[in-house]
């Protein structure tokens, strides 16, 4: 196994309202597929929300009841703390100004965006789903906002 | 804000362990840093190791006490239905062996991997924390093993 990542999956309690918020934030339309696949209580349903990202990453949404279905799981208790996603920008004030934007939409800033001790500016939200975003200053990211 | 992602944090719970397993599946070493950052109570401790990814994703492993700090929420219970990280593959049969030394190392496969309805060839595994990944042959998705 290598160290690589094709696709990541965000597990949604609704399909439409977390597409809904992911493109009130500027993301252009989902590819949303699977809805022939219908499912069953142990089966899981096949409706999948897909966004290509740069370097031909997948980011998915599907419900957590599928997901867990998929992945012949349990569903747990949602938990903000088991993973987060960075998003890199290109100043201070971006960081800012995509926070106020997530605010606006509907997301949750958890604590005020500060330096951290290691020489990065950054803020934490969580989406509608409580799944955490960091949207971070590094001058050692090249990012183009 | 832009359908983009810098950095994939997953939160665990022994750092050095959590390497160990992504090590031992092949991964090459991994850039540990942030060590003189020792943190208290409130601060997060900086120590953190990343992996750097094809198109330029960072995967990083980081305690899930020091996120939580970090991030400003209460750690939670952990909870292997959340999310999911998907690997592909070129063949049905690199999706075995694949799962095969994943077994090997000491991750926990969570059923047979099968053909789904939608036409690929997988199964998931949990890495130490409990954090779900799925080895997947889709003939859609052009891979290099």
């Amino acid at each position: 196994m290598k160290p690589r990542l094709n696709v990541i999956t965000l597990a949604v309690k609704d399909l439409d309202k977390a597409l809904n918020f992911y493109q009130n934030l500027g993301w252009p339309p989902a590819d949303v597929v699977g809805d022939e696949f219908k499912g069953s209580d142990t089966e899981p349903a096949g409706k999948v929300a897909f966004f290509a990202m740069p370097g031909g990453l997948i980011f998915a949404l599907y419900p957590r009841s599928e997901l867990a279905k998929d992945a012949n799981r349990p569903t747990g208790v949602p938990n903000s703390t088991e993973f987060s996603l960075g998003y890199a920008v290109g100043s201070p004030e971006k960081v800012d100004e995509v926070l106020a934007k997530v605010k606006a939409v509907g997301g949750t800033l958890t604590d005020r965006p500060h330096e951290r001790p290691w020489g990065i500016y950054s803020g934490y939200f969580e989406d509608l789903d409580g799944h955490l975003w960091e949207v971070i200053y590094n001058p050692g990211i090249e990012v183009e906002d």
